[in-house]
Formats: C-alpha cells, structure tokens, sequence
C-alpha cells in the first residue's frame, strides 16, 4: 500500500472512532450506570447469593421454603438445575396453587413487562373518579377488555369492571352485594362439591349476619334465597360447570380463574351476571395480588366497590399498572397463535407446557396403578381455532384401592396436596397443583412413579 | 511522516476502534434503549397530554376532578399553575384526606425513589416462609424498624410485623384477632368522641358476630370485654390520646398513623400491644395501600396474618418493594435533620409546609370570625430536638354564632368537609383535610377569608 492508502484507511478509522465515541458519551449522559448495569449486578449478585443459600439451608427444591427463598428479586435461579441433590428426603408441596410455572416465561419476556414507577406516582387514593369504581386505574380497564375480545372468553360489552386485591376479596364483594342489608337471617351460600376449598371459611371467618355458608349446592334444598358460587372450569376438579340448584330465588357468582386456553377450551365468551377473573391464574403473577369483576348490574357493582373502600379503600394502583403492562403483554404475544412451537404467546407456552405436565402425570398413575384421574372431553377452541385438550391447573387426583386417606398417603411420601375433604368431597380425593416450577414438578412425578 | 509512523497510528486508531466498539455493543446488550430512553419520553409525553387534557376539560384545580386526572401518570403539572383559571366557581373537596400535598416533594428527589420491577418479579405467593407473616417482604420489614429507630416514634423490639392493605386492614384484622371466635355476644368496639369517622362503618358492615360498634369509649359502661381505639394523635381533632375506658377487660388497638414530625412532637417512643402506621400518612403514598402492625404477642400477630390471608391472600408484594424503597428513601432523607431550611427531608419539608398551611389557616379564621379552632400544646419532640408545634393532618373546625350545621354552611360555599356527626360529635363542627394539594389550599384559604 502506498502512503494515500494508509491515510485513507486511518481517516475512515478516525470517522469510525468519532461516531462510536458520540455513542458511547451519549450512553454514559442518560445514565446507564445507575440504570442498566446496577440492575445487571443486582441480578447477578442475587443469582450468587440465592444459588448459595439455597445450596446451604434447603439443598431441594421445591414446596413452601423454595418460594421464600427465591421470591423476592432474584431471577429463576433454578433453571440451571435439573435435579434437586437430596431429592428423596425433599417435601414437595403441591398443597397452593402458586403459579410459578411461568416465571420462566417472564423471564424470557425480559424487559418487555418491566414496569418503572418514578417515587411521585399514584399518591392520591384516587384513579377516576367518573367512574363507578373510583380506584379503578383506567389503562387496567382497558388492556382487561382488550384480552378478553382477543381470547374471546367473556363479554365485557357492557359491563362495569370492579378491581380487587384478588379475587379473593371480590368474592367477598359479590356476597356483601348480593346479601340484603337488613334480612333477618343471612342468605345462604352454595356451592356444588367438590368446590373450591376456600369457600366455606372465607365466608365464615366473620360470623357475618349478611351471608353464611350452607354447603353443597346439589342438596342444597331451602325455600329461602341463595346464592351459588359456580367456578368454572372447577377448582379443584377441573370440569366445566353450570349452576346446579334449579330453581328460581339464587343468585350466581362466576368464578372464571381458570376459563383461559392454556387450561381449557374457549367454546364461547362467558355472558353472566357477575364473572370473577385474577391476574394470578391468568398470567401467574399470584404476587401481585390483582382480580377483576365483569358485573352487568349498576347497582351490584356500586356495592362492590364499596365493599372494597370499606375493606381496603381501594386498590394498589402499583399493582394495578403493573398487571395493565402484563395483561398488555400477553395481549401482544397473541400475534403468534398458531405456531405450536412459539414460546413468545404466554397461552401457547402454557397449553404446550400443561399438555406435557399431564401426559407425564398420565403416564405416572397408569404405570402406579394406585391412582387414578378423571377424563375429559376435548373441544373445540375458539381461540385455538382447533380442537384442544382439557389439562387443569390441579390434578384432582384419587387414591385406588384400600387407601381410605389419601393426603395422609401422600404425605407419607412427602408430597404435601389438599385433601378432597376440604373440598366436601371423599379423602379418597387430593387436589395437586399442576402450575410449580419446574424442579418440583420433575420431583413429584419421579416421586409418585417410585411408589408401589 | 512515514509509511511506519502512518501505520502507527492506525494500529491505534484501529485499537480505540475495537475498544469503543465493545462498549457500545455492551451497551446495545444491556438494553438502554428500552430502559432511560423509553422512560423519558414516556415522561415529556404525559406532561403534555395530561397538561392539555386538564386545559380543555377541567379549566380548574382543587377536588376529586382534579384528582382523577392526574392521579395516573403524569408528573404534578398542576405546580406550573398558581392560580385556577375559575376559582369562584370550583367545588373545594376537603373532605378526604389525600395526602397530595406531599407530590411536590417527591417529584424532587427525582429518580432516587424510583422502583423498576421486571416481569418476572414477585410472581410466588410467599415473600418468606420463616416469617410468621409469610408474605411480608423482607426488606420492606428491614426499612419499616430502619425508619422507627430513626424517628424514635415506636418500639420495635420483639414485635411482629405485620403487613397489611393500607392500616384500615389492619384494624379489621385486629379486631379479628381479639375477639374470640365462639363468644355468644359479638365484642363492644369502642373510640371516644370525636372518633375517626370510618370506625362505626368498617366495624359493623359485615355484621359480624365476633364484634360490633359500641360508641363513645367515654360513656361506655358495660361489664363485658371490649376493644377501645386510640387514635393518637387523633383524626379528626389532632390531639393526643390514651385509653378513656378506666376498667379491667378491655383491649387496646392503638392507631398511630399521625405519629410523625410533620404532624406532632415525638415526644416518647410508642410501646402498646397492637400499633398500627400507614405509607399513606407518613410518606404521602396513599395509592399504594400499604399499612404495618407492630405487635407485641405472638399469637395476635398470627390471627391478623389469618385475617389477611383470608380476606386477600396476603398484600401486594409490587407495593410492598415500591414502600420499602420510599421509607428507605425517607430514612435517608433524616440526615439533614435540623437545617429548617432543607427540602431535603421529608419530615423537614411537610414540618414546615404544615408549619405554614396552620399559620394561613389561622389567621384566615380569626378574620372570619365565624370559626374557631383547637389551641395545642408546644412540646419538646425528640427528633427534632427542640421545643414544636401541633399541625395535625386534618383542622377540627367549629363554625360559631349561630351556625348549627357547618358542613352544610361550608357547602353552600363549595367547600366540602367531613360533619362532626360522622365522628360521634356535633354538627357545629366538621374536619377539614390539611393535607391536599398547593392549589386547593390556596383557593381553601382564600374562600375560607371571603366568608362573612
């Protein structure tokens, strides 16, 4: 090369300095450091951490002290473990419904659902206050009706949508709105066994004069008004579910937790009364502690939320933004229906995942021949445009045989489940989560498939 | 030069080139556009849309409108404005007690107080197992006894935290806890007058068995057991309290939301049984609807849990990392105690500002002399280490002469306030939020002094 040559090539490498120098100062001016890379080490420091203190105290995975470890601000550190080393002595607890199963989808996700709230935001008690439900934050409002049209689930056409921290407080809601204020007796409060477990004592705890739980809904035979709580798809057994009490006089209140299309088909949107939907089940961000309410009458839904303001006075609009940014989320993945292989559609890599769940928890309980499980239909799925599976978020498992209890049986093993009791049901019968992380799920089918 | 010095340089040129080429690619890595960049716009572009909404619809400060425009996301627009375009006509809603006031300082402290919470996140049901309190997040427990050691306003020591949604939670899991679940007569709750106007409400809409609203603790004189609150200092009128009942038999659930330096002199670290705080109050997050218990017996603390899980299956864990980074935020704030004229210090900042608002007020009343307000006592507060003033949270205002129903005679001028009525006292009498935004105050005072 000749001196020209030379002089050319460097002044192209001076040009290529001077703009990647613009870059590098212009990253530095917004402050990277106190953004990107603090957040980097976080995590990193917290990988560290976490991995050792679990290696040190628990050295399993799994059940309650897993989620107490590994909840607060670390990333699924777990994931780089397949196999717990001290697996036979490790207690499984499958007894909650924690959604973890899908962090490792939000992980994947990465900043797509990372929410930022500056220190002045959301102060006042206040969201809208044209509307109905005052603390309700509208941007929620809107990506909650947004993911219904799209999976076609429930109609929200003219419906007043009331917030709560969890749908656990807006069942409570329902009832305080259902219940005269001044009857005699408190109504009575149904549901057709097996229900779900929480049932009878959260509408109990109080003693209230309002409402009082009268048991199964099928024998449930008084004159008097009632309400019937109809969860649907069924917690803990997983089947579709209409009302059962025929006759006039009851009130009913849909529990939808679960009417999304990783765990069942979508044949049609949901047009009730007053439907029930959480963020937990939906999106498995059970932390969060937010469920909504589709409610048609204006006057129920007003009694809601003065439930909630006397409750709680309103909401966490921090969550509220957050699940807004989530539910957008999901609604955005949507794009890519269709391509069984996608893992960016939240609904597409929980029904490929609970496919593979249930047919390893299938194989299992054939090849034990102590248990057994139900069968269900396979439907057509609107949303799926094709014909699905049925694979709940718990396993309503039974025990074969002789074994009369089997929660006590599968305690013996150290897998921790809800008895069928809690459930009104035979002990015969547990509920099993069907939604931890990983690890744990590996454990307990190898754990259920070593019992003979 | 020559061919040799030529390719010198290159090979330096070349060198800086590799060098910046890997920061920036680390940079691209890390994902700063989604991060700072994202944020900032998001930022400019509320500013403007929220500043124009309330342009053309409102046209006015002060009230709930105010409130639900730009409770959202918009930074507080409304400090570029002084003085409301239509102040003659605007309704003044002074009712509740949003403590709005304290935006100005927040918007201050920039990003310092600032939380980003990834998709992944809080996503478990459980904060930490070992806890009796099994979803209180941990670092926030660290920050609340951080804070209390800091102000010298309650004891911390062997007690239980626990967490709940906003401290109107905490007092119904209170009231939970004491009363024992198979009494034949539901529990006397008693509060002297004047009473925080919610107690009657929130005690009584269930109708519960366990417990119910007995009135004014002051003439309360039966023989049964029965919980008295104290609010201290007390909503509505800003005085310090102890319990009124002087007998054996009864409970104490101590309500110490308004226990800060902005509000009263700290003149002795709090030590009861049951004491509740609130983010609310103490930092001004009232949407965030986080309250703590400080409680001394175990089994107490294991019963409000109880509630709590029952009533919401825990609090939002999203809530509870956004209070333990602003009480953290608080804390640090405290090291420039004592320079009057620090923005600094939130407890410095509201002091002052409360200091001012109960100046303006008072004078605004002896002008008018339709009103007259309470006279406290000066005392030595230990924080601050001096002698200070009493500028509670809310004015206990009296209207004199002949006015009967000063809430009515304050509406007729579109001031809303809260009646004496609904705290057990006259109706001469109504409470009045000190705690809003500049804007409203200012219009308050101004219409307050134009009453003849």
């Amino acid at each position: 090369m000749d001196k020209g040559s030379w002089r050319h090539i460097l002044l192209l490498s001076l040009t290529l300095n001077v703009g990647l120098l613009s870059r590098v100062i212009y990253y530095e001016r917004v402050n990277l450091s106190s953004l990107g890379t603090e957040r980097e080490n976080q995590r990193f420091q917290k990988f560290c951490f976490e991995e050792n203190t679990r290696e040190r105290k628990m050295g399993g995975g799994g059940g309650k002290d897993q989620d107490a470890h590994v909840s607060k601000s670390s990333p699924p550190t777990w994931t780089t473990r397949t196999e717990p080393e001290d697996g036979e002595h490790t207690v499984i607890n499958l007894d909650h419904g924690d959604p973890t199963m899908f962090e490792r989808f939000w992980q994947k996700m990465g900043d797509k659902c990372e929410i930022v709230i500056p220190g002045w935001q959301s102060m006042s008690y206040f969201s809208d206050v044209r509307n109905l439900c005052w603390f309700l934050e509208p941007e929620f409002a809107k990506q909650i009706t947004r993911l219904h049209k799209l999976v076609g689930n429930a109609i929200t056409e003219d419906r007043h949508i009331v917030v709560g921290t969890g749908s656990t407080q807006l069942f409570q809601a329902a009832l305080y709105a259902l219940s005269p204020p001044d009857a005699s007796e408190p109504m009575s409060v149904v549901s057709a066994v097996p229900y779900y477990s929480s049932y009878p004592s959260v509408t109990n705890y109080l003693k209230s004069g309002l409402y009082k739980w009268a048991g199964d809904a099928s024998s449930f035979n008084s004159d008097e008004p009632f309400i019937e709580l109809v969860t649907s798809p069924n917690n803990p057994d997983g089947f579709m579910r209409l009302p059962v009490v025929n006759r006039s006089g009851g009130m009913v209140v849909h529990d939808l937790a679960y009417y999304w299309p990783m765990y069942t088909a979508i044949t049609s949107p949901a047009d009730h009364d007053i439907m029930l939907f959480t963020v937990s089940k939906s999106t498995g961000h059970a932390g969060i502690r937010i469920g909504w309410a589709l409610v048609k009458d204006k006057e129920v839904a007003k009694k809601m939320t003065e439930f909630i303001v006397l409750n709680t006075i309103g909401v966490s609009k921090d969550s509220q933004l957050r699940a807004a940014k989530i539910l957008g989320a999901v609604s955005d993945s949507c794009h890519h229906l269709g391509n069984p292989d996608d893992d960016e559609s939240l609904f597409e890599y929980g029904r490929h995942l609970m496919a593979e769940r249930w047919k390893r928890l299938r194989s299992a309980v054939k090849q034990s021949r102590l248990f057994s499980l139900p069968d269900f239909p396979s439907e057509f799925c609107n949303y799926v445009g094709g014909i699905t599976e049925t694979q709940p978020a718990f396993a309503w498992l039974k025990c074969e045989g002789g074994i009369e209890d089997c929660e006590s049986f599968l305690r013996g093993h150290k897998i921790l489940t809800r008895s069928g009791k809690h459930s009104g049901a035979s002990t015969k019968y547990v509920r099993v989560s069907m939604l931890d992380r990983h690890e744990t799920f590996d454990l307990f089918i190898e754990r259920l498939s070593s019992i003979r």
